[in-house]
């Protein structure tokens, strides 16, 4: 079973998510670790609660790289813990080396818009303000730009008239908490291989 | 009835897609010109065999800005036919100013991709190579940047595992014949306002 370590920074809502596919089989991973920048984030107290392992290098930023001790200490403690694949859940922070070595190819994050359209903060806002009629959210693995990543699943969210920033973040959110778990569970659990940028699953085969 | 012109440079898959529709119904304005920069071309063909006035200003080339000369001769044939909307189908050739002055915010293209993502040429093999999982189509009212204008309707296209950068055109083409009608009838047929630089309809009653 491999081993999963999830960085959030905030309430958590896609830990969650992940946790309860876990736990209703549909994902084939073990999360055994949740780190965080914020030792009151949401995320760190329902960790606790959960019994799993927290470990949070606290820093006044909000927003930003990480420094390069503390980013080396968030992988000491990955690699102290064995974990074979890392999910970035609403962590606010930028990755720049450590952790990016230690786990190459092995570092995921959700982002609330389709990228490559609207990377970076505020993505929804961004894709409101531009006059998208069709947003939504993608996974993708962490390289060392801002949401450049090769991309593993995306699910799009069509904007209504009546929406406003915030309707519109809360369904593409609800989209996030379906497509994060399922990329997992490609991920870990299929066959797919890298061809330039694209991430190409074997076909499925129907089961028997 | 409003009069729409449209300017294609191929063979004219997305007139012909809006003709059908006007035909049955789903078209609140009719098509009396068509437009285009190669007397070859099939679009222009297909306009004769169906009765169509067609003008033609005859280009080498094949991509990049219309000269201020060749802007003005089409510019002033959709002048003489009293058009009121401009829809650019598959036309490769870029405005800059006069068609842009004459017909301002009336001006109406199709992209093969969910702009901003992937403007410009070549937009399925752009994403197709970026790995996207999700691209599709957009139709957007015309200012002097490349695809840059707002937004009227998207629809969005899954890239599957199989797929190569034909196929998913192929499949994105289809979508495009599905939103320009589509797109032609709110924007002609419907109550909608511009905020900033998104285009909102007003909510559509159900009718009795």
């Amino acid at each position: 079973m491999q081993r999963i370590a999830v960085f959030a920074s905030g309430r958590g809502s896609n830990f969650r998510s992940l946790l309860e596919a876990e736990r209703s089989g549909g994902c084939p991973g073990h999360i055994v670790l949740l780190l965080g920048d914020k030792a009151g984030a949401g995320a760190v107290a329902y960790a606790r609660g959960q019994g799993i392992e927290t470990f949070v290098v606290p820093s006044k930023k909000t927003k930003g790289r990480l420094s390069l001790e503390e980013e080396s200490a968030f992988r000491d403690a990955c690699l102290a813990a064995k974990i074979d694949w890392i999910c970035l859940a609403g962590f606010m922070r930028i990755l720049r080396g450590p952790l990016l070595e230690a786990f190459q190819g092995r570092i995921v994050n959700i982002h609330p818009a389709l990228l490559p359209a609207f990377p970076g903060l505020d993505a929804q806002k961004q894709a409101f303000d531009y006059g998208a009629k069709l947003t939504g959210c993608t996974v993708h693995l962490v390289d060392a730009g801002v949401d450049t990543g090769p991309i593993v699943v995306q699910r799009s969210v069509e904007v209504l008239e009546n929406d406003t920033v915030a309707t519109l973040a809360d369904r593409i959110l609800e989209a996030e908490h379906a497509i994060y778990p399922e990329a997992l569970r490609r991920l870990l659990g299929e066959k797919w291989e890298r061809r330039g940028r694209r991430i190409v699953f074997q076909p499925r085969k129907d089961k028997p």
